[in-house]
């Protein structure tokens, strides 16, 4: 997980927590049937929007999203070029070798597509697709994420509405009428917090993350494609580049490649 | 109906039911004029918007997406690559005896086509046409049941309105405030109740169901193509799987087609 | 007035009126200053937002395209494939016997150019020109009727504000309290009724209703193109089925058209 | 200014102050503390979103467009036929003297590129330009009163929590209550006020203000490339026309451009 | 910063202040418990949505776009002017003495790349891709921004429902209720306050001023293509012209270049 999303929920929960203990028995903020009014029908809305398989899919898919570590640019940028040295040298089959050492799939997926001859077409076809559905796992989930961000404060009011009616309806003993308005505003509390502090910013942050791995995926494509076609590394560093702002560019500049494919 | 469907409304109203008879008599929670109002108002105005034809065909619309069998996409694609050897060897003809196993009446249509020898470019115009009219009688359903996700709380909110100025008018009983109050509330609770868990999820899964029939129903027309031009099986099979994502892919590669063709 | 309109004001007006008058004093809720502020605001806004020639068009524009009578697509084909007859046999000349049974204006208008032997570009430009206009008169009556949603119950919110303020400041005799109050919601109440069970579902029947008609005249004009470069009834009556699902144009395969143009 | 804006802003005060002296001292309405918050901070939030330039520049260009006199569509097209009439028999330099009489300086402007003999491309180019930076200037304007009313409601309620905050730590004598809270909502008031009748709706009005105005800008070009074409009178007329729909283009009909002409 | 912005924060906050002294006690209004959940739970969903990279890249951009100093464009068409005809007489390294004169680092680049005698279609490509990059972080600033005005009211929303259920469990004073209400309000004044007052507004400012700057580098990147096509300074005037209105392009009719390229 990304640091900034730890920070974000110490920090937004520890906030939550002094502001109440400065004020009241924290006690009273744990009310399980609250919970379940608020969570329970929140999950059930969910359910009934969307198909079993994508509700069981959330789980994976945000966890594989917030975990996935990007990867350096410059040194993703630095690889593809020490491949395409080595391409150009000793043939593509020679990055046969180099997939042991690497991790995204995605990569090894396309390098091994190089070393299989496919010609260039169908490699970019291939991976622009395999990108095409990872958008639209990442856009289901971020879906998800959304509607139940708008669903649980729906059904914190739904609570509200609830504990309002029945305290209205046993006004018998005025003392209660205190507590029964503080149990009936838990849900609504329940409802807010999930959506402000949990659903929005995540389903925003899995937008951005699907971003981000979008643009290292097409990345990975552009510099495949230049190695496929027998490109010379100085070439395929400028297609990749492309893909990074000025300021960032000129720091990739110094060429460490040519010793290291040597080594490799 | 999808077995997520039934699992969100039996637990959202679970979750209702016991959160209610937590803290209050179920009776008060059961108002017959409060529900009048409430469906009623949200009725009259989804009547109001849309035409009676559309009104009225919203229930069948809903009720055959819902309950709509969405077939393995692997088997789908494991007959028509059966259908095209079937076709390749004994002629688009052979086809029609395989016509009575089949229970997708697009599917039916679509093979009616072929064995018709109709040419090509009128096939794809033909069921691109009716996938058309498909998506548009979803869409219909879809906005008429988020329209009622919408007016269902604005006559909820309208009861309340009824109900607190009647009640303001006669405090001459102090009692009665809150009785009046509980009351009024029934009407805003009914409105969040119907929109939150049932019309807006609902709008939701229609959506959800009509992207996957379209899908389907454009894997059957590539396939369909295919068979009509002659295509190897395997060339069949190559463009069904461009609907399906690369890892689905992998498992679809086994082909029981040529024994299964024989047998047929 | 189409049929559900007539049924959603009248049901929907039903269960307010029996919600009232359940509850309380049905004179409570008629209360002529809370309408002058909430209709008058809102007639106000809608002033001061379009041309009050574009005001004063609303009126007829809703009651022509709610009045509209919607013919019979069937009916339609059925007529265009005769009249494509009549001028194969008898030359387009033959048609303008036929148009004083006509009671479509756009109808007579599109027949009448190709008697007049207009070139089919100009028959389609003018004809495409005019259901231009037609769709942005339309477009203008449903916003100026949302306009009227948006604002009817702000203008109710501001009734109610001043009805607080007003018995906030006369609060020595606690007895007008509830009184004030009721008086103050009154506004709001009218302006949420006016907009949910009027102005919105009756922009949203404008729009239904302006789609249909479009439909419908472009299918004239498929129809009267069809004609004018004097193609067989068949592919008259196949260029307006494109506009219809398949479904529905296999009724429309029995053609009575030979013997009735004889009879004309 | 439009004779609908002047109708309204009178009759929408009218209302509002009826309804105020109906029920309550029209003194308690104008309280100048609340003026402050609620307009004063609406200022600063448009001052800080827009930059200066385009705040002092919002009272110009709102008056220009208000009160700018809708020229007659078929006088208009009257003129330019006239025009196109003189050029064709005494050359383009003959319009010259027409100038003098022309009050649109749009209109000067496209006749004396005419005039100077600039080829049709250039004055194509340069219109549209203009009308472009025209409708920028409208964009702008139309988008700071659309701001104006999103905030004046917001500061309208920032004056209400203050207020409500002031009353709630002054609770010792429950006689001042009543007064606190009626001020406090005076702000919320004021906002609701301005936003629903001053800027949401002249917001609305600079939008129909500039179709229009836009509109007739394209007719003039449309006509003005017709002259510097040398095109016969009735050309320029159906150019003209096509703005205008089938309706109101018969009218037009009467051409009395050729007397006309001879004065000239 | 602009002076708007500096006027409109400092007025904005000038009318809250006088607001509040005229009704209660300014400490009332400065609560740190408030404060830290309102800023506290807006920061922690900001740092959930966001990636610490963007979170933290924020305030330079933000501060950088505010004090960006917006160059007069006649000053800017003038510079190129001159830049041009010094090029068309001296050669295009001439340009290179210019460079230590000008402060924009983009305007630097640009000559630069002209004096280095790249290529014209390199040039536009590159300058475009660093618009576009630029764009993008102001894009990421703007969101943010509108980000923590939407978070702000939302987080002072849960914290005025945390004071009021700490209220209604301690209701046996009945002396607490005022101040626990005037406390529990306090956030949502403070959440109101900051997404109106300064994030909505600032989102807004940093839009206008991206536009702004996106345009004069876009003038900058049309003037040196010109220069390096060798065009006639009258020429790179005109492209640069079209990015402004006919009304402002006249004032720059007056060219004191001849004079100031000797100088130069």
């Amino acid at each position: 997980m990304d640091i900034a999303t730890i920070i974000g929920i110490f920090f937004g929960f520890s906030c939550i927590f002094i502001s109440i203990i400065g004020g009241a028995d924290i006690a009273v903020f744990v009310h399980v049937p609250s919970m379940l009014i608020t969570v329970g029908g929140m999950i059930s809305a969910t359910l009934i929007h969307f198909s079993l398989s994508q509700f069981l899919g959330i789980a994976p898919i945000v966890k594989k999203t917030l975990f996935w570590k990007m990867p350096s640019m410059q040194k993703l940028i630095q690889d593809m070029v020490n491949y395409s040295a080595i391409s150009r040298r000793d043939g593509a089959l020679a990055l046969e070798k180099q997939l042991s050492d690497i991790h995204d799939p995605f990569l090894i997926k396309s390098l091994q597509m190089v070393v299989d001859g496919q010609d260039q077409e169908f490699i970019e076809n291939s991976l622009f697709n395999e990108i095409h559905y990872l958008q639209e796992r990442h856009q289901e989930g971020k879906k998800i994420m959304e509607f139940m961000g708008a669903s649980a404060p729906s059904f914190g009011m739904i609570g509200t509405l609830i504990g309002l009616v029945a305290m209205l309806t046993s006004l018998d003993d005025p003392k209660n009428i205190g507590a029964g308005m503080a149990v009936a505003l838990i849900t609504t509390f329940y409802g807010a917090l999930l959506a402000n502090l949990l659903f929005i910013p995540l389903a925003g942050k899995l937008g951005i993350r699907s971003k981000q791995e979008t643009l290292m995926r097409e990345m990975i494509v552009e510099g495949v494609i230049g190695i496929s076609k027998g490109e010379a590394p100085t070439a395929v560093r400028e297609r990749m580049q492309t893909f990074v702002s000025a300021k960032n560019r000129e720091e990739l500049k110094p060429t460490i490649d040519m010793n290291k494919q040597k080594v490799a």
